[in-house]
Order: C-alpha cells, then sequence, then structure tokens
C-alpha cells in the first residue's frame, strides 16, 4: 500500500494537482503511444509533445505529495519544471517550421528568452519577493518579445511561407503563448502580496497555475497532434 | 505519498539536482523512443545515449535525496555514475567511428584510460584528501592522452577517412571532451580545501558539476542524435 493522507474534501488546490497530475501522465502515454502512427516529419514533435507532459507529471506527483504534507505552494517544483518544459515548447515551435527552412538560431532564441523569462520570475516570486515588481517586470519584457517574435518575427514569416496544417498549427499555437501563458503573470500577481492578493485570495495561485498548465501543456500537445492528423490525410 | 523535505527556496544546488535529474530522465525518454526512427547502424549509438542519460537519471534520484537529507556533496554516487557513463561515451566514439574501420582495441584503450583518471581522481577527492594535487595530477595526464587521442591520435585518422556526418560529429563530440569534460577538474580544484576554494565557495562545486553532467551527458548524446538524423536525411 502507498502511504496515504486524508485530503479535505474542499481541498480544491488538492484537487487540481491530483487531477492535473493523472490527466499529464495520460496525456504522455496518449503522446508516446500515438507517435508512431505517423511519418519522421512529425514523429519527433509528438515525442516532445509527450516529453512536456511526461516532465509535468513527474513534478506534478511532487507537488501533489508536497502540498498534502506541507500545505504549501510549491514554487519550487513549478520552476524545476517549467525552465524545462517551457524551453521544450520552444524547440516544439521550430520544429513545426523546421519544414520552412527555420534555422537553429530562432530556436536558441527562443529558448534564452524563456529561461530569462523564468529565472527573473523565480527570483521574484521565492527568492527577493520584496522587489517582485522589478523581477516581474524583467520576465515580462522576455514574455514580450517571444510574443512578439512569433506573432509578427520572423517566426511568423516562416508559418506564412510553409501554409497549410503548418501556418494552422503555429496559429494555433501563438494563441497559447498570447493567452493561455498570460495566465501565469496572473498567478503571479495574485501571489504577491499586497497586488491583488485580495481579488484571488492567497491559496488561489496555485489553482490558477494549475489550470495554466493543464491548458497549455495538453493543449499545446495536441494541436501539434491535430496538425500531425491532418497532413497525414491530405497526404493520403 | 512520497516522503517529502521542505527544500530552501534558494538552494540552488538542490534546483540543480531536480532539474538535472528531471533532464536526465526526460532524455532517456527522448533517445529511447526516437532510436527506432533510425536504421541499425545508428541504432546502437543512440541506445548508448539513452543508457548514459538513464544512468545519470537514476544517480540524480539518490544524489537529490542525499543533498536534501544530509546536505552533504553526494562525492560517492557521483563517481558510481561517472564510472560507468565515461566508458559508455569511449564506446560511442568508437560505435561512431567504426564505419571507418575503427578497431576495438582504441575503445579499451580509451576505456582504460578513463578508468584510470576516474579512480585516481576519487582518490584524491574523497579518500586520500591530502594529496589531493597528486591524485588529481595523475588523473590529469590520464585525461590529457584521452584528449591527445582522439583529437590528434589514431581516432582523428579514423574520423578523416570517413569524412561527412561521422567526421562532423567526432569533430562536435572532440570538443565536448576539451572543452565540457574540462569543467570536471575545475569543480575538483573549487572542491579541494585551501586551492581554489575561495573562488567559487565550497559548495558551488556541486553547481558546476551539475551543470557539466547536464552539458556533457545531454549534448553528448544530442550531437549523436542530430549525426543519425543528418546522415538519414541525406541518404533519403
Ligand atoms: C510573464 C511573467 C511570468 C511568465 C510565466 C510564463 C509565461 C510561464 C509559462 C509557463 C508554461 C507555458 C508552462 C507550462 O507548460 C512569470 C514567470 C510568472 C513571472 C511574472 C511575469
Ligand atoms: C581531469 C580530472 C578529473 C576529470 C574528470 C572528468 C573529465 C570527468 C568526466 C565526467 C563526465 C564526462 C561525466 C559525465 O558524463 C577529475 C576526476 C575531476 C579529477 C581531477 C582531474
Amino acid at each position: 500500500f502507498a502511504e496515504v493522507t486524508k485530503i479535505a474534501n474542499d481541498d480544491y488546490v488538492g484537487f487540481t494537482f491530483f487531477v492535473g497530475c493523472m490527466a499529464m501522465m495520460a496525456a504522455s502515454a496518449f503522446f508516446f503511444l500515438s507517435m508512431n502512427n505517423f511519418d519522421r516529419k512529425w514523429k519527433t514533435s509528438i515525442l516532445v509533445s509527450g516529453l512536456i507532459t511526461f516532465i509535468a507529471a513527474v513534478h506534478y506527483w511532487y507537488m501533489r505529495d508536497y502540498w498534502g504534507a506541507i500545505g504549501e505552494s510549491p514554487t519550487f517544483f513549478r520552476y524545476v519544471d517549467w525552465v524545462l518544459t517551457v524551453p521544450l515548447m520552444c524547440v516544439e515551435f521550430y520544429l513545426i517550421l523546421r519544414v520552412a527552412g527555420a534555422k537553429k538560431s530562432l530556436m536558441w532564441r527562443l529558448i534564452f528568452l524563456s529561461v530569462i523569462m523564468l529565472v527573473t520570475g523565480y527570483l521574484g516570486e521565492a527568492v527577493y519577493i520584496d522587489q517582485a515588481w522589478l523581477w516581474g517586470l524583467i520576465s515580462g519584457i522576455a514574455y514580450f518579445i517571444i510574443v512578439y517574435d512569433i506573432w509578427l518575427g520572423s517566426a511568423k514569416k516562416l508559418a506564412v511561407q510553409a501554409g497549410g496544417s503548418v501556418l494552422k498549427a503555429h496559429k494555433m499555437l501563438c494563441w497559447f503563448v498570447l493567452v493561455g501563458w498570460a495566465i501565469y503573470p496572473i498567478g503571479y500577481m495574485a501571489g504577491t502580496p499586497g497586488w491583488y492578493e485580495g481579488i484571488f485570495g492567497g491559496l488561489a495561485m496555485d489553482v490558477i497555475y494549475n489550470i495554466g498548465d493543464a491548458i497549455n501543456k495538453i493543449g499545446f500537445g495536441l494541436v501539434v497532434y491535430g496538425a500531425a492528423v491532418a497532413s497525414q490525410e491530405k497526404s493520403a
């Protein structure tokens, strides 16, 4: 038997950690087991989708237990998770645009920006909490550059060039980054004392982050999956 | 529920152990799941890349918990890990050069040298700490012979003979050994009392080693993966 702790029926944070953990595991199984239905060009993209949810599944496992045992926000694990999965999402952008001739430099640029965004976010959220606004600002700037790059910059041009299911997938992923990722700064503000804490109530931050993760990690992967299906059907 | 320990938000050593552990797991999944996309010549190389990161994932799991529970450098586990993974990297060199007619004797020579390097390094770091300089010196000599062998010795000749993606991969791996592996003697010096301890501060040694491992194990594997992709695309 596994060790068991009682969970309060109205522990919604705990509930979303459990649901999130299982959803990530199921999504990983789905991506890993279906990747071989596709040709090589798409296989790697779907494998990376699976890695993203797999990494998240492991961290949700920790976070769930951490929450159950200690009852605090597992900020540490969240950022360990993000610092691995967000760069992998940047890889995903590159993989999709590779057919249109995307260069590795685009990938490294996005990865670099995302790491800046997350490291400064961590410093503001967990280490230099008094300067949360400053670190959040730097983080936000990096975030906006990413948004600009994929919506209007070189990535956009490549997607238009490729057209078809690549363009469609790119556009969807762009929306994820603009709307889905924007959930996180909201969570950050909800978790920063003296900000909008009152509106959401301190603990809701974790619920916000958990919903964001489910949308962004699983949804992002499903868009890639859908693009692969569409491109396969057209060529069949 | 897993046993949970609290981790301080500014415990950067702990942070790199966690990120390292998860990155190694994800990399293993990536190599294992993608190896079947390649033809036989490359399949084994990618499998070995996966073994290297898998071995590391298990040891990072131990080291992470050791650090969390005891708060000391897990030198013991580190060398257990290296003594398995570094010889496997030597196997990787051999596998890549096999097409050019590399002999098994080259592989055994590199393996032998790497074991000397690591056993003497362990003696200096963990057992005869007072003679750290002597053991470090012997270890360093073995390291330099490895560098010489692959950069200028017989391995080099074979790589030039093979040309193409083999030569390119070999050159990249050579850079890993020269620059990436050089991170470890720096960590050794940072961890040896009375040396450059002051510059880095005692504990930074583990951060240095962890960054080195991520670069060398995952990066090394990705170079092999990239070579396999390149050679496949050319022949397709
Ligand atoms: C802009 C901004 C942030 C952005 C975080 C983002 C965009 C995280 C994305 C995470 C994803 C996509 C994870 C899952 O898969 C922080 C760090 C909260 C700090 C405040 C400013
Ligand atoms: C030269 C030298 C060392 C070299 C260690 C190396 C080169 C380790 C490489 C490890 C790798 C590549 C591991 C991971 O994959 C020691 C033992 C620190 C002792 C001091 C002298």
